[in-house]
């Protein structure tokens, strides 16, 4: 008798306790020494238990495991053929400082649990299925980008080993190298995944706005992940001054930098109101602490920038209007801007092929969905770029992500995971 | 024969080299470790050097010295009455970190200036004639205002001597005591001056705008001092989230800043034309290092606040605007202000009759002056609350205080000291 879509629902909801006990495993191990979130440190304490935990896990399904020279680590199902293009599936480990136990993990537990479905159901699948477990996906801790999707395709950009983590002060080489990595084959940029060798990247994350909330649904099919442009330190430089000097005399870098927020805030307005999704934010906004006083004009602020869209053209348009501003600040208040160094990444539009299985598995495992443009980064781009067929899928979640009060339901995670099995059954079936 | 304006003149012009290296030496041992200014931290080893240097040319002259409870100094002529309420000259000797060497300096050199020309001219002071070297009169280090003025009015506020030195973490208390303070009467608020003993407060002090250079003159008599209210701590608390968070739910504190900065520049704007003079200044304006980054938005933003203006009623007016403010930009973002500590300040205007001797001393000596609305904080005011007929006199200065490039010429200040003199010397003829 062949199996149904509901066979493949009650394999993945038969997992519910084992993937509670999973989570609630991972938050233990890694909650933060002092706030009420999980730290799982890039490159470090953290994301090295993460680890653990997730290879003993694929280690009692009896999944291949294997590290690659980035110390990623690739968990996999044999196929019928191991020579034809694999299935992937995945997410990073790692996450931000005082963060949630869901944004990065319940990708690679997603893999997991629609592998073990297969398993369950007795299926050998077609080709190999892979899971990957992607290290260092949080740009806070080295403001370098998707690094081991990057170094896993041999594309980690120019200086990133050198690039020091925040708190720490110590290299990413260093904190590679002690978690495993084979630096040299990073700096020589090896690479442990190809293209060609990869039929299909499917990526499983938490939402991290409550647009699913809103629309009262338990997942999304993601339309791609937006391009970027950053400038990680920008400094505007007034002139310090005396609190008793009169307005017209004053280069108050404060108004500057309140000016540029400002406008940027009007850009996306008018860019809202024209149904064209991007995001700004200025993460860090800051009067220097050995300088600024309650009782001096500020004569210097240092701010970073991050600006999101789907399109290549409006992304360029977006960064002309940001420079535009710039002068015109400038010419207002008196003031320099030192725009620093300037980051970017490419749009990365999902697979239509894909998106279009994705949507039709949820609708075969009975999971309602939409398609949802969300404006975060992922390393799905990694893949996208590379020329994968590639596509995310969206766990409802209440409370953002990045902080400890991450809210996705585990019925939510279920659906989604039903969908990803559903997807995986079809896709290596023959 | 006795003695005219020419001849007062002649005393202060031919003090140029004296004071010239006077003023060379305060600076060479009072630079700051870094930057190219000069630091003569508040109750710190910077401001006692510029007590020994002070003290040593009062000792030189020959003038009586005494220090206070709180470690003030009093240098005085003695008068044939020493009955009779005193005339008083100064400023104080501390300076901002990595600031100029003039301000406040200045001051209490011009109060020696004028005294050894009467000393010169073979005057004898119906009435002591006291220059007074301040204390702590930068309200940077400890974030209290006019504390050596204040202390020796025996009304320093409750609590300044737990106050803690940004810099040192340690208390005014210990700070005092370590300078010679008697502590413990200033904590019982003894007091060394009285309104009732002293006839005039005379503080000379180098502008911190450029109004003199913009007029072409180089002193200015001021107007009186303005008040102020001020908020140290302003907390913004919105909501800490992912970058990927669709504009229609962000919370940004940066965004709600910068609508707080602009507003009271909106409202200052207003006040300039209608002629009625203010300053506001934002002056702390910072994300908490230890949680923005790149791809969060805000959540919380921390920043100080200073509004003055010359008449309480203004004062009032303008408070009541920054509420109103405080509430739109909460509505409008869904973020809260926690305003914190609140302090304030009182209007002090100067003595008129004091003005007009100022101006006809000037106008005897030969020195062009003009009445001048300066929004800076002195210790004049604490004179001037305690009942003191007092007043201001400005020294041209191009590029404002509080930082390393002050440019008072010596030419304007012995101008400044000669109208000082001339005024002192009609006050004490008889």
């Amino acid at each position: 008798m062949p199996l149904s879509s509901a066979d493949i629902r009650r394999a993945v909801l038969a997992q519910e306790g084992e993937v509670s006990a999973l989570f609630d495993e991972l938050r233990a191990g890694s909650l933060d020494p002092i706030g009420p979130g999980v730290t799982r440190d890039t490159f470090g304490a953290g994301e090295q238990f993460g680890y653990r935990v997730i290879e003993a896990r694929a280690t009692a399904l009896g999944l291949e495991r294997r590290y690659d020279h980035a110390a990623n680590l690739f968990m996999t199902m044999p196929g019928r053929d191991r020579s034809r293009p694999r299935i992937m599936m995945g997410s990073h480990l790692d996450s931000v400082g005082n963060g949630g136990n869901f944004d990065g993990a319940a990708g690679v537990v997603a893999g997991l649990v629609a592998t073990k479905a297969l398993q369950s159901l007795g299926m050998a699948p077609a080709c190999d299925v892979t899971t990957m477990a992607i290290r260092a996906e949080e740009s806070v801790w080295f403001e370098v980008s998707y690094i081991g999707s990057r170094a896993a395709f041999g594309v980690l950009p120019d200086g990133a080993l050198e690039a020091r983590r925040r708190d720490t002060g110590r290299t990413l080489a260093e904190h590679m190298a002690e978690c495993g990595a084979d630096v040299e084959a990073v700096r020589r940029r090896a690479a442990s995944l190809a293209a060609g060798d990869i039929a299909a990247w499917v990526e499983v994350h938490i939402e991290q706005a409550p647009q699913l909330v809103e629309a009262g649904l338990p997942v999304a099919i993601g339309t791609g992940v937006p391009g970027n442009f950053r400038y990680p330190e920008i400094v505007i430089r007034g002139e310090w001054a005396h609190v008793g000097l009169p307005r017209r005399f004053r280069h108050d870098a404060v108004l500057a930098a309140s000016d540029f927020a400002l406008g940027l805030d009007e850009i996306w307005k008018a860019t809202d109101a024209a149904r064209r999704p991007m995001a700004f934010t200025i993460g860090r906004f800051f009067t220097d602490a050995q300088e600024h006083a309650l009782t001096k004009v500020p004569g210097q602020l240092t701010l970073s920038l991050d600006v999101r869209a789907y399109d290549k053209g409006h992304l360029a348009d977006l960064e002309a209007q940001v420079l535009v501003l710039v002068k015109t600040i400038e010419a207002k208040r008196g003031v320099t801007f030192d725009l620093g160094k300037r980051a970017s990444a490419d749009v990365a539009p999902s697979d239509p092929k894909l998106m279009q299985a994705l949507t039709d598995a949820a609708s075969t495992v009975g999971v309602k969905s939409m398609p949802l443009a969300s404006p975060a980064s992922h390393d799905t781009a990694t893949f996208t770029v590379a020329g994968v067929p590639s596509c995310m899928l969206f766990v409802r979640n209440q409370n953002g992500s990045h902080n400890p009060y991450e809210a996705m339901e585990i019925a939510d995670f279920l659906d989604t995971a039903s969908v990803l099995a559903q997807w995986l059954f079809d896709a290596v079936r023959d």
